[in-house]
């Protein structure tokens, strides 16, 4: 209808015979000719290769018995067109290597024909139906996805190029890849002109087909983004995020430098990181191959390399990413798009043992020279074990942004980490929790981040699409571990003030493994008052496990109200405090989150600190925290005013402190036991520690003592204003002296 | 103080030199001489053996240079003195055995130096101080931990018994064993002379002692209880149950002719058949040993035998205990008190291979010969898997009341148990919740059965003991997944009234492993009403896995309320009808349970049928059930009302049927699908039913018409009146013929 080679028949036998036939240049993306007829020298000898081929051989035969489907886009996320040109550039980017690397010529003709399907239905849409998006697309309901189709269907496309005849891949071209990367780019500006992930699949999809069609043009939109383009510099998103970048910033080049600190974080946090690095990472791997010149491995010293092992390194024991700002739980670098992203950071890096052990944990390799150089690397026995340890990373394009801290613990009885966000806002998925944190033990969540509010691609929840309880909660401060003030998340929950502030790290030592030690401190979150939050995580002779300290000292010459929440699971096993069980529930208050809050129970401290045990995954911890009489405990639980069961009904215990001007919240979080259900034993079931107090609290010191019920009694200073390392301190607390150098004493 | 032998330095002179000197009989109730020799000659070429072995004999060694702690008995259950009382009596077993195998005389010394210790402070003690229970003991807050206690220190007595002099075991035969017997018999016949668990460990504990010492007249006051004593019939224990038996009976021989069904199926319920096996077991086997004239085993037809394979039947796929009436869940067939019992069940019976492979699962052996042979035999590779399948196991002395049916269905990708309770009342740890099921799948629950409120052995909680909350919530009848009328638990409550009645088994055919049904009737719980509920576990070609069928037919000439709750776990993906979210919650009414329920969100049904979908353990799970556009639905949780929260916060669905006489409740249970949250991806998240229907109901006969969305549609026919085999049926539906023979119909 569009061209003389929609005839099935006619195509099959005018291309069949002309294989290797041009002498073009392709493949010369993600594979290449000569990386072509190495691997094709090592099949059958690299293990963990041969049996990824062999399982994407599988995948596709299926694909193609059971024959191409195009269908006319209609569904949200999870409905059935969307799964099914989902299902469609995966498998024509699996057939596209089929095809180089076994040469069977079925895997081009199923390529081929799915593009011409694609290239037929192109130009009969609009813009898709379903007009949930700020950026709709064509084949799916937002252009996000779209680029995804185009990033992968350009490596399908680049291995059957030179099969094509020319006529062919010029139709293509012209009918339908150039319009369609033009579609993504100059008729979407605010989709593609970025500083976003969303705008990095859109520069990538545009880049690699443009690298594809040698389409320098288009490269360089990719790389450089759109000029001259009329933009709304208050434009918002679907989450609540600019558009635009205030800085006018946009392109490939733009997206690597700004959301980038140089350490490899991604401002959005480790989840969108996760999302983002495939198309970063295969866009260098393709333009490495086709423009070395342009050394873009080495850009911003080595950003690229440096982002992937910061992403390896925000995990749990398990391989999950921490859930910081917009993240679904269970995402983990086990994840198909990250087996590339693995395979390139150690093909284009320096071959790091360390990642081996990564990709033999995936199982799968990239199938190209990145992969097999993994491959062999496995097969030769090359793998070191991939030890998490303690390390901060900066947060900002130059690293003066404030940084996300964590602290591990790890021998044979223990696998402990501690993660403190002190970064920036984070883009649109930021959350409005300065100082927060979140707490691991052996891969299991013991104080938790909520994550998102979203069920990703569960179409009967919202088209898979974020919930309205993201934004009414799961954003909010009080669904956080870090301290409200008057009831009102940070920054008044105000994207624009919040985007233009960050924490200041003031401490990272985790040089000595039994004291490690971090601390930040946030001034603009609420104006007037100065947040100093330290956090340590302690191995200590008198404890069987790690515990972690947490001192979050305030500062205000106003009294204000302080809510200091610990998201615990499980149930509660005992209470130094006295407390009423609620007869009727009710939300915790009406707004910022608190809405979404029952209150079950309150009690008063009624004490100078505070114990709460309770039991979950057959393991008890305990919070002794430092306390004044008058403050409230209240026993809380997510799902008040949630129309939908959207959230999830899990527990909180939250100190409040009313009318109070400076204080400290001071706590020791512990795990110190264990239940076996079958030997029903309760094994060191009660708190290690009789008590903690706060011995003094100036703007120059703030001391803690630790009370073990053993009778030891540790001691904690922190120097509040002097983090330098060669400082010599001294002060007398109760008649005694502490001399100690560095930012902090504890013995 | 009390003897001659309180010097240790002198007893150990005295002693060492004696190690068989005297020729005497023991040991011959675990261990026999005879055993031992075969097991010394065996050492060392017995895997599984050597292993248990060796790490009984480094529990021991540390034990030992733990040095002796017998502390003055104070605290209840997890307390200190508790659990160091029964570390003695566990230690003290394993030490008798290690001399016995080892030879080495520091095992016979530990065993008599703490054993001396003990005979010295018995004297002293009055009842535990502890006050909570109907019968306190000496040494712990109850007597059956003291009669755990004398069962397990027995064996190590026997062990050391001719290894010492003889005027040391007359010292503590009479000073000690023999009054602390009497203690647990004669002194407490409320606990002695009962028919339940309880006193299976008294009577058990004095046989062990008096086949110890060859004391005939504690043997037989083991066996067949006290004789001719006052007795009050309406006394109760701590859990309300009665304490004596209606019919005078007591003993061990009682305590196997009426808890236990012909098919070995333990009243009470598995969590606590599980508890009192081992005293069963181990009995038996010290009365084979030297009472073999008893025929112990050959006992109302091997009625423990069948209670083994019957317990090891009522587990889900992980081995844990379905928790019927009292139960706590994580319980398993790993518990060590069952390695014995699967060991003596397996030299005592007929060597079935398929307990091997449950004995290799435990990884360890009981350490004599019935241990020896279960090591031999898994050292020979004898083994075969042990399939549970589906089976009816009938409850009642005679067999005659009730039953609990079990229908399983396995292959390769599923593993689905479905559990019903037909039984009777269970004694004093029985629930009031007949023709309740529970639901698993893969060894997770998808319908649960809520088990007990208890933290057995976790101090902090009550002392580890019931909590309040068991009686009020747990023990309901609107805590189960079976109806509740006019808001009133079965029988009213009453524990004489359903003590006194069982429900009827109607059906229960396995025999085709794609269509199998089990059907009870229960006319008693409420007078007036009868209920009459089927269940089927379906394979259908047309659905992927197995579902559930699920027909409660109700009839009654008054109107009345009734509530019939599915209790869920996870959050809620899709509901077919409206509802209100509450924006205050309060409990659900005001007695009976459902002072324990929060009601979160109500609607009506609107409509014929209803479908809800939830996601628990990355599984889709769908119910669809047949309505009247009036019910209501309410969504409810647990927690109302627990000011100690002691409470589960899980999630149920009720459908509620007012002012309704005769009715029918037809649900379909589905898993249907899941979902991989690191490829995030949703596969079959949609139920695939359309509808269920009521298509015809009377007194002869119910039919459903279950729809799937393919089109494809099922007819189920029950006859309600008569379930023979053999008999003919016809049935006109909508025109079309239905025939067939025996009790239903499934097309």
């Amino acid at each position: 209808m569009f061209s003389n080679f929609s005839c099935k028949e006619e195509r099959s036998s005018v291309s069949e015979s002309n294989i290797a036939n041009q002498n073009g240049s392709h493949p010369n993306l993600i594979l290449t000719q000569n990386s072509v007829s190495k691997i094709k020298s090592q099949l059958g000898n690299v293990p963990v290769f041969d049996a990824t081929l062999a399982a994407v051989k599988q995948d596709v035969d299926l694909a193609i018995k059971a024959g191409i489907d195009v269908p006319i886009p209609k569904d949200m996320a999870g409905g059935y067109t969307h799964t099914q040109h989902t299902l469609n550039y995966k498998n024509m980017q699996k057939a596209g290597v089929l095809f180089q690397l076994l040469e069977d010529e079925k895997y081009a003709i199923y390529v081929r024909d799915m593009l011409l399907e694609y290239a037929k239905l192109y130009p009969t849409l609009n813009r898709h139906p379903q007009e949930r998006s700020y950026a709709r697309g064509k084949f799916f309901w937002q252009c996000l996805n779209d680029s995804n189709w185009l990033t992968y269907t350009s490596q399908a496309y680049d291995c059957i190029y030179d099969w094509l005849p020319k006529e062919q891949s010029d139709y293509l071209n012209k009918s339908f890849f150039r319009p369609y990367a033009d579609f993504l780019s100059i008729e979407t500006p605010k989709y593609f002109n970025r500083i976003h992930n969303h705008s990095t699949w859109g520069n990538v999809s545009v880049g690699m087909i443009g690298l594809v069609m040698d389409d320098d043009e288009l490269v360089n939109r990719a790389l450089y983004g759109l000029k001259n383009i009329d933009i709304d510099n208050n434009a918002l998103d679907n989450d609540g995020g600019y558009i635009y970048d205030k800085d006018g910033k946009a392109g490939f080049l733009s997206n690597l430098d700004s959301p980038f600190s140089p350490d490899g974080f991604y401002t959005e946090g480790p989840y969108y990181q996760r999302y983002a690095m495939y198309p970063f990472m295969i866009f260098a791997e393709a333009l490495q191959n086709k423009k070395p010149e342009l050394k873009i491995f080495e850009y911003k010293d080595g950003v690229l390399l440096k982002a992937v092992d910061a992403l390896l390194n925000l995990t749990d024991a398990n391989g999950e990413f921490f859930p910081l700002n917009d993240g679904q739980k269970g995402m983990s670098y086990f994840t198909s798009s990250l087996v590339s992203v693995v395979d390139i950071a150690y093909h284009y890096g320096n071959q790091k043992p360390e990642l081996l052990s990564v990709a033999k944990a995936q199982n799968a390799v990239q199938l190209n020279a990145a992969g097999l150089d993994v491959a062999i690397g496995l097969r030769d026995g090359k793998e070191k074990p991939f030890i998490k340890k303690s390390m901060e990373l900066t947060d900002g394009a130059k690293g003066d942004e404030g940084a996300v801290g964590i602290l591990r613990y790890n021998d044979d009885n223990n696998t402990v980490g501690l993660v403190m966000k002190y970064t920036g806002q984070g883009l649109s998925h930021g959350h409005y929790d300065k100082l927060s944190f979140s707490l691991y033990e052996d891969g299991e969540e013991v104080i938790q981040d909520y994550g998102l509010s979203r069920f990703v691609n569960v179409e009967q929840k919202n088209g898979g699409g974020y919930l309205k309880e993201n934004k009414t909660f799961a954003k909010h401060t009080i669904a956080h571990n870090t301290v409200t003030q008057n009831e009102t998340s940070h920054f008044n929950y105000d994207f624009a003030v919040g985007s233009n502030n960050h924490s200041e790290k003031y401490l990272f030592d985790a040089s000595n493994p039994n004291v490690q030690i971090m601390s930040a401190k946030e001034t603009n979150a609420y104006p007037g008052t100065n947040f100093h939050r330290t956090m340590l995580l302690i191995k200590d002779a008198e404890h069987k496990k790690p515990y972690v300290l947490d001192l979050f000292k305030i500062s205000s010459e106003k009294e204000n109200q302080y809510d200091f929440p610990y998201y615990y699971f499980g149930q509660i096993i005992s209470t130094s405090f006295d407390y009423k069980a609620e007869k009727n529930l009710a939300e915790l208050s009406d707004k910022n989150g608190y809405q979404h809050l029952w209150k079950e129970a309150q009690g008063k401290a009624e004490a100078d600190h505070i114990q709460f045990t309770w039991l979950n995954n057959r393991t008890f911890y305990s919070i002794t925290s430092a306390t004044s009489n008058n403050d409230d405990i209240i026993l809380a639980r997510i799902g008040a005013n949630d129309p939908k069961f959207n959230l999830r009904r899990d527990p909180a215990i939250i100190i409040s402190k009313k009318n109070t001007k400076s204080t400290v919240f001071a706590s020791i979080i512990e795990s110190h036991g264990d239940y076996d259900p079958v030997a029903e034993k309760a094994n060191m079931a009660y708190s290690q520690f009789k008590a903690i107090k706060v011995v003094v609290d100036n703007k120059a010191y703030t001391a803690l003592e630790l009370e073990f019920k053993s009778g030891v009694s540790r001691v904690f200073i922190l120097s509040n204003g002097n983090a330098a390392k060669d400082a010599k301190h001294t002060l007398k607390i109760n008649g005694k002296n502490y001399e100690w150098s560095g930012s902090y004493y504890f013995k």
